[in-house]
């Protein structure tokens, strides 16, 4: 199965917003076959490995990281192959919560006679595909928040400087997310200030979606972002009060613009819905302090992914990560849960999911 | 030399300002001996272990984790027992920087036919008494920033409220902290809104000497740093602004101070020569930002103690760790070296070392 979670990460960036998978069959101890979810679209992991196999996999052993597809989709339904080739066994990592599935591909397998074990090395396995368990239940995209502050907090000094606070492998590392999560959301204040690309430098063709939040359409003609929207997908958010003009002349320039029916600022719980019927699974949120805040607020955040550097710039007007109005007290903070530590050259990566309930108490 | 290093930090707090040192007796590949530098002013770990030996030494070998001394202070010298006790081998960890030694420990023994081998484990040894050496050598205390803050950079909230931050086993750590430093540090501004008591919660009488930075005198005489003044060592620092009067009270109430022939704010780097005069070996700096941020500005910052906790408070403005003016640019941050992360409990602790040079340039 250790082997089956490898092969499974060779799919990321490129099976959204379908799952990674990865699948290993072995034959009196030898492994005979492998196989992952490469593309989206593309054959499954156990058809991969089946259909490559070259040696008889009669009796053979199947260990797949999530639980084999019963439906006819883009491609036929794995259970149809693993019966067909004659494995004896299956073991499976997570179960699909996907309606069409969910325990159905199981039982198939079991009423054709094929003995399987459910839950090897769930926990690893369930996390190789948080964000397709996510989207599949709820509709909505996976939301990680990224942000990499100094070691007292700071994502910029006082005037905004912000070249670098982290180190070539923590940079890298985010470049590597822009390339996993389908989706990058900044506010209007992050394009004015730092006139982003955000894409995914490491790799052609594998950017991620761009979604801006500009409530009144302040994003300039002459931005990277508008400039590059015919090559990059772009999706500019505004609401009701922002200039028509201006979001016909962004139509044209190849920028798609969500225009909120309400007044104020956007209202990212709607636009997650939208994003999510879109196709979109997942977004990175690399967004400033009050856009992070708003996230927070709304309850739309998973994951958080914080960055921080052995550094110190001070200054008591210093930008942080998290601004907006903030929790009244300590106690009602909102709380992280099974925080990971990894070190990443001279900075360390800390990551953490949101704990559900303690948001919804808080207004921030 | 393990076992030495164990031993010595059984002295943990009770030594200061001089070294902690532990010291093993091997013969025949067995441990017949243990000693450490257990109090100021009692017998040095060498000297413990030699006299409290039952077993005949002659031919021995010895561990220890600094340089025997070689002169006469308030015992005398451990290179006499370990002559007069026929030792046949030295192992030593760290070479003591003390001018009175400084070598001649290592040069005497090795005059008197003994095999001497140096730097076993040094920088294990090294690290145990950081706070000596630089205190030996500078004759001003080493102090170390502690915070603790949100995982989005916080050490309160907007309005103040600040209990608490970090979990159980984080605030035990600080609590031995207390122990092991000589005194602790903060300003005014912590003492008007937190009313703290500043002691060492985990054990009797190792409470460490309170150092109240307060320009103004702006202490009030009900609070608890006041009231206890005659049980905690404790000293106010001001400056010629101060009231005289005031001054005179304070006094009465046991509290010493320490009037600064300045205007406007308390200067950090003349209170380090003052409280290194008075024989205070380190500081543990448990300031706000401004402090905070003065410190690191006058360069008197040898050690970071960042402790992180898995929770987001927000709040564009919520207390940050080091505030003031803060560095102007990104690239002219001070850097921390040798950074160290250690899991407490849900909590996680930064350590690292302010890296020379980089500070001097700065102005927070």
């Amino acid at each position: 199965m250790k082997r089956a979670i490898e092969l499974a990460k060779k799919g990321i960036g490129y099976t959204n917003p379908n799952p990674i998978v990865g699948c290993v069959v072995v034959k009196n101890d030898k492994i005979i076959a492998e196989g992952y979810h490469k593309k989206i679209g593309g054959f499954h992991a156990e058809r991969n490995a089946l259909t490559n196999c070259k040696e008889d996999t009669t009796g053979a052993e199947l260990y797949v990281t999530l639980e084999p597809c019963c439906h006819y989709g883009k491609t036929p339904p794995c259970t149809e192959i693993i019966i067909e080739k004659k494995i004896k066994k299956v073991y499976v990592g997570s179960i699909d919560p996907n309606k069409l599935v969910e325990g159905k591909g199981v039982k198939i397998l079991k009423e054709h006679g094929i003995e399987v074990k459910c839950g090897i090395l769930k926990d690893e396995c369930d996390k190789l595909n948080e964000v397709f368990f996510h989207y599949i239940t709820n509709k909505t995209p996976y939301v990680v928040m990224k942000y990499a502050m100094t070691m007292d907090g700071k994502i910029a000094c006082e005037n905004g400087d912000s070249k670098w606070v982290t180190g070539k492998d923590a940079r890298e590392t985010v470049q590597k997310m822009r390339k996993q999560y389908m989706g990058i959301m900044v506010g209007i204040n992050t394009v004015l200030e730092d006139n982003p690309m955000l894409n995914c430098r490491i790799e052609e063709n594998v950017d991620p979606i761009r979604v801006i939040c500009d409530s009144n359409l302040r994003i300039p003609f002459e931005s990277n972002i508008v400039n590059t929207a015919n090559k990059i997908q772009t999706i500019v958010v505004c609401t009701n009060e922002a200039d028509t003009d201006k979001q016909k002349y962004l139509e044209e320039c190849g920028v798609e613009v969500v225009r909120q029916k309400r007044k104020g600022r956007v209202n990212l719980s709607e636009l997650m819905k939208t994003l999510g019927e879109k196709g979109i699974d997942s977004i990175l949120l690399e967004g400033g302090g009050t856009l992070n805040a708003q996230a927070l607020k709304e309850n739309i955040v998973n994951k958080i992914c914080c960055f921080i550097a052995p550094k110190i710039v001070g200054g008591a007007d210093a930008k942080s990560p998290i601004e907006g109005k903030g929790v009244e007290k300590m106690m009602e903070a909102y709380n992280i849960e099974n925080m990971e530590i990894q070190k990443l050259g001279n900075d360390i990566m800390l990551t953490g999911y949101l704990k559900r309930g303690s948001q919804c108490l808080q207004e921030l």
